[in-house]
C-alpha cells in the first residue's frame, strides 16, 4: 500500500482511510512497498486467514462486522498458538470502492488493531468482478522456539475450551431464516448468537497463559469435533469428550434441549474462534486459575487417550454418539 | 494450511500439493495454524500483492504461468526493497479444487519457491464463486534498519532501471488480439511479450545491490511513469528523464517505431516487475559493474532534479512530452 502524490483512485483510497491505522514505524506511514518487523530475538508467528462473502460472511452483514471478523480469525490463531500480535497486512479485493463501505469497514478494523495491540502494517487493494474477500496476514511474537503447535497432546492430558461452543452456528443458522431463527422467539438470544457468528472474540488475553501451560494447542475454526480430530492426529493421540461438558450458551442449551437443533450442528458446525487446548492434569487449576484473571472462562470437556481413533464424543451414559459430519470443509 | 486425519477435500489436496513446497523447518510440514520464522537479528521485510483473474492474469492463462506470476510479483517487491528471500504464504480462492488445475499449479509454485530459495510458509484455500485470486504475503530478510526505501532519491542522483520497460503491457495487448496482436507477424517476437506478461522476471539477484547502491527504490508494476512519481513525491524530489534512453525490447522499439503503440503504452501499461532505483551518480559505475556480475542489465534513464513537479519525460529534443496517464489503477 502506498499513495500516489496526484492520487489515483485506489492512492487515494487508500491514503485516507487506511493510513491511520497504520500506527507501527515498520508501516512507514504505507508510504513503501514493503513493511519491516524489526527483530526482538523473538519468532515470528505468521498465520493467514481468508473470509469471502457469501462464504464466511454474508452481502448483508455490516461492513463494520466484516472487518472485525477479517482481523479476528487471524487474532484467534495468534491466541492459540500463544503469540503476542505484532501487525498484519491487508488484502482486500473489491468491486468498487464506495465510500459508505470502505469507511465504516476502516473505522472497525482501526479500532480492532488498537484494541487488539495488532497496527496494519501493509496491504493490497485490487478490484474483482466477483464476491468482496478479505485476506489477512497477521505476525505474533513468541520467545524462540515457543510457539505452541497442535502436535504436543499426551495421553492423560484434559481437553479444554475457552467460551462456548456453537453459537456462531446458530447464529449463522438464524441469519438464514428457516427451523432455528423460527423457533427462538427471544430477540436478545437471536441478536446475541448473530453477534458470535459475526464478530468474534479472538482469546487474546490467554496467549500467553496458553504458552506457558498448554501441551498442544489450535483455534476452532472449522467445528470442535473436526479441530479436535486435527489436533489429536497430528499429536498422534485421540481422546474421549463428555458431551455435557462441552460449554454452551443459554440459547445453545435451551434449542438442543428442546430438539430444534442437535449437537452436530454445535460441534461440527464452526465460526466459534475458541481456543481448544490440552494441558497435563496437575496444571489444570493453574491454568484455569490464570485464564480466570484474565477474564477467560475455560472448560474442561475430556481426555487425551493413546489410540489413533477420531475422538470419541460420549453421552451421559458413556455411550459414544454417531458423527455424520465433523467440520466444515470448503470442497 | 493443515491436514485432516481423514481427509476432508480441502485438506487433502493441501496435504498432496502444496506439503512438498514447505521445505522450511517452520512451515512444520503444514501441519499447525501458522508458521514461525526464526529470529537471526536480521529485519523481516513484509510485502504482500494479490492477482484477480480477469485483472492480473486471463482465465485462459495456464495454470503454472499464474502460479510463477501470483510469487514473483512478491519476489519483486522484495528485490527492490534489498531483500533476500525467506518464505511466503499463500492464499487460495477457487472455484472448485480440480486436480488438473491445482497439479500444474502447485508444481510451477515449488519450482520457482526453490529457484528463488522462498519456500511456502502456510496459508488458506477458502471457496469462491468467483473469479479466481490468488494473494500471497512474502518475507525476506535485510539487516536491521538497511530495508531500502521509496524515500530518499536526491536532486543528482541518476535514475535507473534494470531490464526493459513496455513488453508486459504489449504481452497483455497481444493475448487481448486488436492492432497489437494484427501488426506483429513475428511468432518469436509475440511469444515473448506473452511470456514477459504471464512470468515475470523478478531481479532477486541484484537485492543486495540494491541494499549497497540504491538511495531509494521500487519495483514497477504499475507503470514506470507513474511510479516514478510515486519514488519521487515520497522522497520530496522530481526527475527527467530521458525518452530514449529507457531500456525497450527490440519487439518494443519495433512496435513503437512503426506507430503502432505510442510511448504511453510502454511507460505507463505496468507489469513489468523491473527495479526502479535512484543512485548518487559517483557510485553509477560500481552499481552497474555489480549488476552485471549479477547478470542483470541496468539503463541509466535520468536525473533526480530538485523540486515537487511530476517528473517530466523529455524527447531527443528535450521538450516535455505530455502523458495522459502515468499508470494502472484498480478504481
Amino acid at each position: 500500500m502506498a499513495s500516489a502524490p496526484s492520487g489515483s483512485g485506489e492512492d487515494s483510497l487508500i491514503a485516507r482511510y487506511f493510513r491511520p491505522l497504520a500506527t507501527d514505524p515498520g508501516a512507514f506511514d504505507l508510504n513503501d512497498d514493503a513493511a519491516a518487523l524489526g527483530s526482538t530475538g523473538d519468532d515470528i508467528v505468521v498465520t493467514t486467514d481468508a473470509i469471502v462473502e457469501g462464504v464466511h460472511f454474508l452481502p448483508d452483514d455490516p461492513p463494520d462486522t466484516i472487518a472485525r471478523k477479517a482481523l479476528r480469525v487471524n487474532l484467534s490463531d495468534l491466541a492459540a498458538k500463544g503469540a503476542v500480535p505484532a501487525g498484519f497486512v491487508l488484502t482486500l479485493a473489491l468491486r468498487n470502492a464506495e465510500e459508505s463501505w470502505l469507511k465504516p469497514f476502516a473505522a472497525a478494523l482501526g479500532e480492532d488493531a488498537r484494541q487488539f495491540g495488532c497496527p496494519l502494517l501493509g496491504g493490497d487493494t485490487v478490484s474483482t468482478p466477483g464476491p468482496l474477500m478479505i485476506s489477512i496476514t497477521a505476525f505474533g511474537r513468541v520467545p524462540s522456539g515457543k510457539m505452541v503447535h497442535r502436535s504436543g497432546a499426551k495421553p492423560g492430558d484434559r481437553v479444554i475450551v475457552t467460551g462456548t461452543i456453537g453459537d456462531a452456528a446458530l447464529g449463522l443458522a438464524v441469519l438464514n431464516g428457516g427451523k432455528v431463527h423460527a423457533d427462538l422467539s427471544d430477540a436478545a438470544a437471536r441478536d446475541m448468537l448473530i453477534s458470535r457468528y459475526r464478530v468474534p472474540q479472538p482469546r487474546v488475553g490467554v496467549a500467553e497463559i496458553v504458552r506457558e501451560y498448554a501441551s498442544a494447542a489450535m483455534d476452532v475454526s472449522d467445528g470442535l469435533a473436526g479441530d479436535l480430530a486435527k489436533l489429536c492426529a497430528v499429536s498422534g493421540v485421540s481422546a474421549a469428550i463428555d458431551l455435557d461438558s462441552i460449554p454452551l450458551s443459554d440459547a445453545a442449551r435451551d434449542l438442543l434441549s428442546r430438539g430444534v437443533v442437535g449437537i452436530e450442528t454445535l460441534i461440527a458446525g464452526g465460526d466459534d474462534y475458541e481456543v481448544l487446548c490440552t494441558v497435563a492434569d496437575d496444571r489444570v487449576t493453574a491454568f484455569t486459575q490464570a485464564a480466570e484473571r484474565a477474564g477467560v472462562a475455560l472448560s474442561s470437556i475430556g481426555m487425551v487417550v493413546a489410540g489413533s481413533a477420531v475422538p470419541k464424543f460420549l453421552d451421559r451414559q458413556g455411550r459414544e454418539i454417531a458423527l455424520k459430519r465433523r467440520s466444515y470443509s470448503h470442497f
